[in-house]
């Protein structure tokens, strides 16, 4: 009997790498069970190339000396999908243009596919998560950003330019506050983590009269997170409240949108921001329901595979990739 | 030689309903010539039962005793694919539950396959109008009302419930006047002509010192049209100008969050609407571009097929049909 073959994920996801490695019947079946597992934080002034020795000393820690049979990589950026080159990264200098399919081909010889983070969780979740059997869901990570990916008919939708899933930068409120990326009232700016500590922090600088238990926090630390906006909310506060519903119901209008534009099956929602509790759960879903049309049937359910969704997802695409070759 | 086979497309549209043959090599190498064509508007107490009868009247004419080979129905509302069945129509009474297919296809003995409007107009479009050669694109009618037909990956994307491309219903501006689903500043509360000229006439009625060259029309007819509107705009009217605006505006929101979404290739408009001039078009492109992030490219064309755009569609649908079954 020959020894089982090894499949190699690996994450790159802005600060922080983990590669980890199963086997066929590890990843399918539903068994989600990693041979191996590991992760490194990146220090802050890293670049591609330190990030790239990082990663291949990870994964050869996690090999153990074993050859893999395909590699999956997830990237924390815009991907050119068929020929596995990332274009850049918005966290990490040096990434621009890099073909890193071609460069993980030659260090491992084995087959490699890259793609994006939210499209490779989207496959993670759709294959091995909370959308099993479901035709068509868009997959949404709400924590320091908003992003998401599609699938459609079973398979990944990656768009035109392989930027099909920017949920993130759907605009839901035109008169909302300014968003990086230039426009007013995009789902991000309104739902994500940093920006709604952000907006409670401005509201408790120009309020001096407001109660709220978010002072704490922002005279203990200086400044406040998304998760202190949760907290806070599920003890009562009501400036925390008011936060944290605006930002569900801009990610429940987004969806909602989506939903009678492309009218999928199932939502998927991960990231953070998503552990906020019922009152967040609630707005989402009732600006979901209430912005898409009575006919357009779907769920919004919770992520399933937590941070590991973007490996179980390259594991697929490592799946498939040796399915290429043999 | 044997004859040429005859296709049949039948476009049951509100109240006008239009029936027309052509052979596949009309059809295809771009051709596009029928080879008859005939309308007939139905009274305004017609019920389903009377358009059944009076479009296989049509369709007899059109065919003049030929045989068709295959049938492609455009049907004015909800459609279940897959049978062929409609679910309802907003226009006429009578519609829900017809299995629409079943029934043709005993009356012509010949394959039938009937979708909603929108499915069929960007089907048309896709391979004999504006979207030749392109891998995905958004087909939106502007008209009464703001509709849209998915091609993804060369393919029509329907969606779970077969409701994809409601982009006239989803919202841009969440403060914005009423729709009459019920919702906030959806695309087409703010887009569609009857809506564009409801605006300018309350406009109109509250700002009695209001001066437009809208009060003539609005004094000789007792009503505005969004056509209307759109002269008034071309003339310089300032209040005419600012609906005209606000509408295309409105849409372009709408295609930027489409790009940001899914990220097809091309925009293609078609509907009265879209002969509204250059302002319209200035205000729809400059607002996607607007929305949509810089590295997503699109381009927004004209549709090409007119109001023979379902037709085409169904002649498409037709020669799939009865590849199908030969």
């Amino acid at each position: 009997m020959s020894e089982p073959e090894i499949l190699l994920a690996l994450d790159f996801g802005g600060t922080k790498l983990s590669a980890a490695t199963t086997t066929a019947d590890g990843a399918e079946a539903n068994l989600r069970t990693w041979l191996a597992h590991d992760r490194h934080y990146s220090p802050d002034d890293a670049d591609a190339a330190y990030e790239q020795q990082a990663m291949i000393a990870l994964a050869r820690s996690v090999l153990g000396g074993s050859q893999p049979a395909a590699v999956g990589v997830s990237f924390g950026g815009p991907v050119d999908f068929e020929t596995g080159t990332v274009r850049l990264s918005h966290h990490v200098d040096g990434w621009e243009a890099t073909p890193l399919a071609t460069l993980l081909e030659s260090t491992f010889a084995a087959p490699v596919c890259v793609d994006n983070d939210a499209n490779v969780a989207s496959l993670g979740e759709h294959r091995l998560g909370a959308g099993i059997g479901i035709s068509s869901l868009l997959y949404v990570t709400v924590s320091t950003g908003v992003g998401s990916g599609w699938i459609l008919d079973g398979r990944p939708w990656r768009g035109h330019d392989g930027l099909a899933g920017e949920i993130g930068h759907t605009v839901v409120d035109p008169a909302g506050p300014l968003c990086l990326c230039g426009k007013r009232g995009c789902v991000e700016r309104l739902a994500s983590g940093p920006y709604m500590a952000l907006d409670a922090a401005e509201r408790l600088a120009a309020q001096p009269a407001l109660e709220s238990i978010l002072r704490q926090p922002m005279e203990l630390t200086g400044k406040l997170t998304g998760r202190h906006v949760a907290e806070a909310a599920a003890q009562g506060d009501d400036l925390a409240r008011d936060i944290l519903h605006r930002g569900g119901w801009a990610l429940g209008v987004g969806l909602g949108n989506a939903a009678n534009l492309v009218n999928p099956e199932r939502f998927v929602l991960g990231g953070g921001v998503t552990k906020s509790g019922p009152i967040w759960w609630a707005a989402v879903w009732q600006a979901a329901r209430a912005t898409a049309l009575p006919e357009a049937t779907f769920d919004i359910v919770p992520a399933e595979l937590g941070d590991d969704a973007p490996l179980w997802g390259a594991i697929v695409m490592a799946l498939e990739a040796r399915r290429k070759v043999t």
